[in-house]
């Protein structure tokens, strides 16, 4: 059972896409199984992290913005690629540190998430981008 | 097939639960497929890691205070959510780094560890916690 | 639904297995599922990166010998693990950030790869290795 869900980004940030997890998970009638998101890119990543106050996420991607600058940052001089924009090379940095799948257990039709978890898809380029990510489910349908 | 465990943490460090992932596997009577562990917080994560020297878990712990130190060292006045301790938004970049899924393997009854590897619930707070794991296998049943 | 495959490494930097995963999926007649990669070790790891411009592999390497130099580097003083050489707690470090496992959705036997993904071994030791990759697939067989 799979589908595929498109997030437009306008920038760096953590993009919550929670809601249409569960929708796929009801619409799709599971009952108990494992739920596989995947996103096709590698500038940006998956995450879970807490839903509840928004500064936890801007927090996060300031994080990201000082472990990984520009790579017109003078601390960046010594990237190579830097044909695709200055944030192209840290966006590959950003995504390799936090992944591209994500393993969620449904049980009686719904996702383990913790309460204050949510799924995001984190976003690390600039311009605007259309990210597709793949969603699998595997186990019994209801 | 599915259980969930709990992990009393006392601080931050690596909290084994290999043991405790074998068990759920033998009792089971699980014979090939795929165990997921999910745990359900964002501010401590899952890995795996070497479980031989506890120097190398002391290690990477030291790491992570280096890489994102408690909010109210110098180092990181950038940071706005303060509000829950200053052990919590580095306990939350830590997390995101790491992650909050595994996937591991399971043939013939046994997970596919290499011989070095340990299961690992990483805790990045200060306080006690009760941390839970959701244990999830899909495959066959002998 | 399992084999292996054995990357021979020599010395720091990120090993291409996307044929080899792929020729799984072929060989195996695989329709739809969910593949799942495992590298049975605590110093190198699993990512998935651009597989067009080289240099992005390079940046990432480089970014990894800065964030997480040998234990000999004087930034690197704290580590106390160093009795397998200077360059064994940093990989163990850099395997702990990007993680041991891929979970990748299969779909009309085909990897759901985005066009600019490639799967690889990240290695973060200097010498020479043989390291063992678990691949997986849990789904339908045409």
């Amino acid at each position: 059972m799979q589908t595929r869900i498109t997030v437009a980004t306008t920038g760096p940030g953590l993009y919550e896409i929670t809601d249409e997890a569960m929708a796929f998970v009801r619409e799709a009638g599971v009952e108990t199984g494992l739920l596989t998101l995947f996103v096709r890119h590698t500038s940006c990543s998956l995450l879970i992290q807490e839903n509840a106050d928004p500064d936890v996420r801007r927090d996060l991607d300031a994080f990201f913005r000082r472990l990984a600058p520009r790579s017109d940052d003078p601390s960046m001089r010594w990237v190579v690629h830097t044909t695709e924009g200055p944030d192209d090379m840290p966006a590959h940095i950003r995504a390799m540190l936090t992944g591209v799948s994500l393993s969620i257990p449904v049980l009686d039709g719904a996702m383990r998430l913790g309460t204050w978890q949510g799924i995001y898809v984190a976003e690390h380029r600039n311009r605007p981008h259309r990210r597709e990510i793949a969603l699998h489910f595997l186990g019994s349908i209801g």
